[in-house]
């Protein structure tokens, strides 16, 4: 009897070419898809595909994605994040799997996703965690950051905090919570919302960076968002600080 | 005029071969030594050799091993840190640079020098701290094994807790401290000592982390200690859960 198994996964995005498969110079990239799909294909002994609830883009880790693939049933489910950790590298990690409906799909049936962005903001870069965070080096105002923050939290159109060529039809999302914390010299952004545009939280983050730097007032928000025009927002911050933290369902 | 430079250094011990320069089938392996001298070589137009305060092992991590370099002083010590680090690989970085008189040594004038070493207990791997951790994946009984690391404080002949051929005059050493702190599920065991013989760190924590597993006693140390045999000891824990966290002079 067939199955359908929802896997959660983490990974250090570091050395893969993002999330996707996709092929370089005539060749395939190191990708999660591409190895996860290489390691299900050499358990199972036939090709398997995998559907996963957010493209991480080159670079970007995950704490919590989720993927789907069909199996023939025959592996009972309790196995399979042993039998994937015994065969995945170092940067990937199978943290549990749960048989789910033929009809579940991990993006379309999310309910809410949390990406965490990191800056580092000592002077110099920290060996355990440059990994995963940003290099900035320069203290921040956090409190203008939190003002700044808050004027996200809603439905907005999100033209001016999205990748501008981005081939979509709406523009519009929801995000229900920005919220920042301290851990030590690192600053936390979490983001909480239904779905995301390409580049959106690095984006914000980028935004909120310059606010607590002194580049521009918090008040500056709701004007940028108003524009429409990606080119007053800030930049865009570097993949390395940006991890795909949860994906919430109803079921 | 010439100068002596004395230099901080944090590095993630997972992609080198150790500290020390060394070949490997005719070729030169990457160590923290080889990519440091060829940097700063770089830097200054000739050849440059480095003296460290310990040979860290292969996979084996610092927060703050500190090497010598002599230079002809051209360049003011302020500037070292930034010069390095503008050069030097992701996995390596200048933390701080002074000068300190022609005499001064990094190992044999080390009055201190501090390990740590991490476990991580969780079943599964965590994707953010296992580069620099030992994936033990079960609960340790830590009062048990804060007993037994008491044993380990002062001077002991470590001949049972040192690599068995290493070609040492002596084996005793002091510890002047070693515990323990937890953070989320990692174990950290803290050892504090003047100087260290070759995975003596490394055995101390695979017979403290059976302690915790119940697999032998608190009070058994004494014993293993007076056995001077280095198969009465635990195992020698994996390289990446060590850290050289800090070497401290009387300068």
């Amino acid at each position: 009897m067939g199955s359908n198994i929802k896997l959660t996964l983490a990974y250090d995005g570091t050395d893969f070419h993002g999330f996707q498969s996709q092929r370089g110079a005539g060749r395939p990239l190191r990708t999660v898809q591409g190895v996860l799909e290489d390691v299900l294909t050499h358990i199972v002994g036939t090709p398997v595909a995998v559907t996963g609830a957010g493209r991480t883009d080159a670079g970007v880790h995950a704490r919590g994605q989720v993927v789907t693939f069909a199996t023939d049933g025959a592996i009972p489910v309790e196995r399979w994040t042993r039998l994937l950790n015994d065969r995945f590298p170092r940067d990937m990690v199978a943290l549990s799997a749960q048989n789910v409906p033929p009809t579940f799909h991990p993006r379309y049936d999310a309910k809410r996703k949390i990406y965490r962005y990191t800056v580092e903001t000592a002077p110099l870069p920290n060996i355990f965690t440059r990994r995963f965070s940003a290099h900035l080096g320069r203290a921040l105002d956090t409190e203008s950051m939190r003002r700044a923050a808050s004027y996200f939290i809603g439905t907005h159109d999100f033209t001016s905090f999205s990748a501008a060529r981005a081939a979509v039809t709406s523009r519009v999302r929801t995000l229900y919570d920005v919220r920042l914390s301290r851990e030590g010299s690192l600053v936390h952004i979490w983001y909480e919302g239904n779905s995301f545009l390409q580049y959106m939280v690095r984006i914000i983050t980028g935004t909120l960076v310059d606010v607590g730097l002194g580049r521009r007032a918090a008040c500056d928000v709701p004007e940028i968002l108003a524009a429409k025009d990606r080119t007053c927002a800030g930049p865009t911050m570097p993949p390395q600080g940006l991890t795909l933290w949860e994906v919430t369902y109803g079921i």
